[in-house]
């Protein structure tokens, strides 16, 4: 029995997420499908997380068990023919039998992509939130800022959701490693928010950057944005920012 | 009688090319239809260039004459709400009435986007040309140096054509303003070639890029590259690297 995990890169414009759904095709869905072929046996892909419908991956990482003798570059090579080629495999290497993609991470890095103009470049369409009007950057700079550390994140988590990330016994409390937001580009406007932590609630970065948004804009401070994070109350932060603008960039072990 | 000068960026994926064509989606048929539709008349539409079929654009410039008294801003809003995401309008202002797109324009810039690795990234696959094995960027940069300037680029232009541009008496003569490789990034590696002149022969840029892939490679030297330019001979120099890559970025005038 070998224990092998994967880096998985994918476009998720046409998947209703990571985690397998009857009725729509899935990245976990479709890695399961093709690694069962090579295999030649039933196999469950463990994710490190569960990206929503239209979340991106640069650097997802899964993990499965087999008694298939196919070796890594097989699978590697197997189901980069297998799959389409909005989903690719990275890296494939056997890692020993207590790894698992999930329960083993200790962190992740997600980007989101944010595009500030009059008309959105249509080859950015698919990867970008596209937003309009001015937009002051200095301030979603300085509010963002205060989210790096341990701290109680249900304001900016997805109401009504109790991740599986709950039952670990630290609530809504996680740890952000970093937090920052880099300039692409200025003619238009193109930013790019980073945020790695320990751990992430049900639609956090989405949460935290529909706020961020509103703090560019004009219609919140910087203030206000610190004040939502302390009030604990999913009621007070901003919107869920578009799911295409996020990419999980990598897991960290 | 007015003539209106029109931005245009568009993701090439989905059309045949800029110019009109009766059996497929072209950038040219989707403005002459939606345009002629807004001004209530039968408009022709000139491009600054014909764009292969799936090259993109972020600067495309175009012109047409109307009799209609819509507005700049008329025609940019009804335009962008007419067209489909992938075509998108940036900018429209009204010109002297003996501008022409292409007859006017001084000058191009071309970008070529190029990635180095072992699997390509999906959400980049649309835009950017993977190619495989080591790379020696440094010998890119010194190969492409030799372009700058007033050259004779019959080695580097399709086979066979005699573009528009040939009528003018240049013959295959085009000063090239600039010619540079930025790195994007390095894990994994991604270039991209900026080519800036005061004109292109037909698959220039790309007869160039695929020619310089192979320096990159190893499987040319520099001072081959530098033989091939002034041979003036098609048949020496590389193929011709896929349209997807290719963005047109701007327009001179």
């Amino acid at each position: 029995m070998s224990n092998i995990k994967l880096i998985v890169a994918y476009d998720g414009t046409g998947y209703g997420g990571w985690q397998r759904q009857s009725n729509r095709p899935t990245i976990q869905g479709e890695l399961e499908e093709k690694i069962s072929l090579i295999a030649n046996e039933k196999v469950v892909v463990h994710g490190a997380g569960r990206t929503d419908a239209g979340v991106h991956a640069y650097g997802m990482a899964a993990s499965f068990h087999t008694r298939s003798t196919v070796s890594c570059e097989g699978f590697l090579r197997g189901l980069n023919s297998l799959l389409a080629d909005d989903i690719r495999v990275l890296d494939a290497e056997e890692v020993a039998a207590g790894f698992h993609a999930r329960k083993s991470a200790s962190g992740k890095c997600y980007i989101y992509n944010l595009a500030v103009g009059g008309v959105q470049i249509p080859t950015e369409r698919l990867y970008s939130y596209n937003v309009f009007g001015s937009f002051d950057v200095d301030a979603v700079v300085k509010s963002l800022q205060v989210v790096v550390g341990s701290h109680d994140f249900s304001s900016f988590e997805a109401t009504g959701s109790r991740d599986m990330d709950r039952t670990t016994g630290r609530g809504a409390v996680r740890r952000i490693f970093t937090a920052a937001v880099e300039i692409l580009d200025n003619e238009p406007l193109q930013l790019q928010i980073k945020i790695a932590g320990d751990g992430f609630l049900r639609h956090m970065v989405r949460n935290i950057v529909g706020t961020l948004i509103e703090v560019g804009q004009g219609r919140r401070s910087v203030n206000d944005f610190h004040d939502v994070l302390k009030a604990k109350d999913r009621s007070l932060a901003g919107p869920t920012a578009p799911a295409k603008g996020l990419f999980l960039k990598e897991v960290y072990y």
